[in-house]
């Protein structure tokens, strides 16, 4: 998780919303993604997706078994249905999102009946995850004077 | 629909579960895609994805707002999250997917507390899809003599 917080705080410079994502396994990163929606002006750029298909690529495969996702921010419906398309039996997630979290906030798709159910852990180094969300949401704030909050965790990070 | 099913029958040309999507925007389609999982060997070369990911780029934005979906199988989670990521108002889909479809089938995804809700029409030119996903599990069980049924509507396409 360390790992995907740097790749968060890479997004952050960039002047995306921090989220990183890595996809580990066997003890070595075989994927690694950070959002960048803004810049690539496409609505698919969440750390996930960059980071399960990378994870693709190194394994020559688009089965992920034995592999395990950590990301900072909670999955969206997108990047959560991507994690059931690939098989990753395991996800490690930092800070909840409550206006898209689709593994417990909005709704758990990990729950529902497609025949893979990945076991899910929250709340991994969530403080440090939230903080740099935080700190993104002051930025644009003082950017746009006045209208965007900062996050609070109530707010949509708008990825 | 019509040009959506035609990129279903290349991707069944081309050894894949036919499944083909086009995005129109005031007349003009702006982005194809066709299922090409097995051939890439990646869990989000869907249809849905491939053809987005082409609109955002022809749009020059992340936003897809008064575009038209359309594609030839019901989304799965991560399609259907894809499409609420982008904003996309207005969805066409074929055939039912009974085992990820996630537009009412499995769960409907438009119906959860995202704060968007694209209209959804289901069925549209359903027998024709069905039809090409018929032939692809026949020739795959010819293939592999036993084992795999003919689609049935009841199957997972396995995408």
């Amino acid at each position: 998780m360390a790992q995907a917080l740097e790749l968060a705080r890479e997004a952050l410079r960039d002047g995306e919303v921090p989220v990183g994502c890595v996809v580990e396994k066997d003890g070595a990163i075989i994927g690694r993604g950070r959002n960048r929606r803004e810049r690539s002006l496409n609505a698919l750029a969440h750390a996930e997706l960059e980071a399960i298909s990378a994870a693709c690529a190194a394994e020559g495969s688009w089965r992920l078994s034995g592999a395990r996702l950590f990301v900072t921010l909670e999955p969206c419906p997108m990047c959560a249905g991507a994690i059931l398309n690939a098989r990753i039996p395991r996800i490690y997630y930092g800070a909840r999102e409550d206006l898209s979290g689709s593994c417990g906030s909005v709704i758990n798709l990990f729950m529902e009946n497609y025949g893979f159910s990945p076991e899910i852990y929250g709340g991994l180094m969530a403080e440090e995850s939230a903080e740099l969300l935080r700190r993104f949401f002051a930025e644009v704030r003082r950017e746009r004077s006045g209208g965007q909050e900062a996050y609070d965790g109530s707010q949509k990070p708008r990825r």
